[in-house]
């Protein structure tokens, strides 16, 4: 089994061979774009049924990994939460302290399936230990089945509708403090996690940082969920014109948390390239990157932002 | 006639008395929400046929700023080149002087209609001569006609879609260098020009100064309408939680600059609460800035920005 996990950075980006990167030149400048070497492949986003049970959830996930690699998927995708019913009660009990193999068989479970099918896991997110502190954690595997990278969700999901929800993750949550970009035979990804999705500011970070896509894992509710799942998602590919795909559990009515679905692949200028409602489902779409160039030259917005007017400072130590 | 035109400042703030404000606490930090006196109102968005006529165009925004009046509306928005047919050949022939008053009818009268009926004008824009130089301007009226503030458009639009369109406003236009925030009787109040609105950091800047509202006169085109105009505008309400009306003329099929329209008022949470087809028409609905406290209590983003690992600078001199 090939796990490389990390000790305690919330993130690391590794560099994919494949892809021909140069250094960054910062927040308010946007790279030229480069393309890694596939520019076009199929995404799979497992709308997972997720139950109390914790070992069905582990071998439903991997079934239906391997379903979407029959389908031809390079790049999997599975939800938030997708080992755990969504509740503050529940998060501790489904736990993984990644730095003990024994303690952590949902990410074993993902870096097997990824060696063996020689494919790249987004790994939705799953309740992690860590130094006595619990985070909601997204695992990125490559082919080799090694960890490329992991993200802690940066803006827990604190949210007081009088009459309708009332729910903080911050009552058992602690927070990354890393955004999380990730060089990948097919791209280079950026991560987030649900409520991160809500906050433009970390989706023009990765679009400055030559993000393609940008992969957001996330359990919005039926309040939030009808309100702002489609508009954020088309929102957020403005960061630098990209694409967005975000993975969401399959509502189960009788569940705590009622989740709104709809797991969605989003191109350049808004376009719902495919999408799906709140049952348990696979969306299988393709991406094409050079769509990307396309839009960006018959539009060129990046020269018109005005830095003499308004700037974005990354301050976060990064180099690609 | 109470006209105060500004001489050489490309944006002015004028305090209204009715509005209690304080000190701004800087692009970074988000004010607390401080209402105007009057926090419940009726807007009009005219969205009106433009002809090559320059005096029909004058008369019959004239005639539907009063029509708006009597429906109610404290506050009025007319379209971006009202005034004249969106093209480069015209703006030249259409533009006004409005430091000179004999060469400023659509100035003039924007003034004398504010003050006459007592409301505040967003006056769209009209082309503006100025130091040899033509700009895409829009001037803000209050009750009393005096100008309030004029927002030269900042992000000139600049397309080049191979077999659909290709338009360049740089070719005649030049940009302005200064955000436009005025507070007035209906509320603090961002300006943008039609492209300024596919640029999230202007509105976030707005926000951040502590606009209860942001007006975009716009004249989208029929590719970039249909693909962008509804989720760029439900889009920029995010920027700190609050309202967005645009105002677009409507569609001349026969023109040489065929129009989207859909003149659109936006509530918090990207709430279309009233929108329109192509055609002309007026689209009165109402504000009610209670909500904007509401929906940022339910769902508190602001606490949760992270300026450990993103910020923005606004970089332009502003004082409330």
């Amino acid at each position: 089994m090939a796990i490389s996990p990390v000790a305690s950075a919330q993130s690391q980006c590794v560099m994919s061979s494949s892809f021909n990167s140069t250094e960054s030149t910062g927040f308010s400048c946007l790279n030229p774009l480069k393309l890694p070497n596939i520019t076009k492949f199929k995404i799979a986003l497992c709308q997972l049924s997720v139950t109390s049970d914790k070992q069905r959830n582990l071998a439903h996930a991997l079934h239906t990994i391997e379903i979407a690699v029959e389908q031809g998927a390079k790049l999997v995708v599975l939800p938030e939460m997708w080992n755990c019913p969504y509740s503050n009660d529940n998060f501790a009990k489904y736990a993984e302290d990644f730095d003990d193999e024994d303690a952590s068989p949902s990410f074993s479970m993902l870096s097997q399936v990824a060696s063996n099918q020689g494919i790249t896991i987004v790994g939705g997110s799953v309740p992690e230990w860590n130094n006595g502190l619990l985070y909601n954690s997204c695992c990125v595997f490559g082919p080799d089945g090694k960890l490329r990278a992991k993200h802690r969700k940066i803006h827990l999901f604190d949210v007081d509708i009088p009459g309708d929800i009332l729910f903080k993750e911050s009552d058992t949550l602690a927070a990354g403090n890393t955004p999380t970009i990730v060089d990948t035979d097919v791209g280079r990804i950026g991560i987030g996690i649900c409520h991160d999705i809500r906050f433009p500011e970390l989706a023009m970070l990765y679009g400055a940082r030559g993000a393609h896509l940008i992969c957001y894992p996330g359990a919005f509710n039926m309040s939030t969920g009808e309100l702002l799942w489609e508009l954020v998602q088309r929102a957020r590919q403005e960061a630098s014109i990209l694409f967005v795909a975000t993975c969401s559990p399959s509502r189960d009515s009788n569940g705590c948390y009622p989740i709104w679905g709809h797991s969605t692949l989003v191109g350049p200028f808004g376009k719902i390239i495919a999408t799906s409602g709140h049952e348990e489902t696979m969306v299988i779409a393709e991406i094409d990157y050079s769509t990307i160039q396309l839009q960006r030259e018959s539009l060129p917005l990046e020269k018109l932002r005005r830095e003499d007017i308004y700037q974005f400072v990354d301050k976060s130590a990064w180099k690609p």
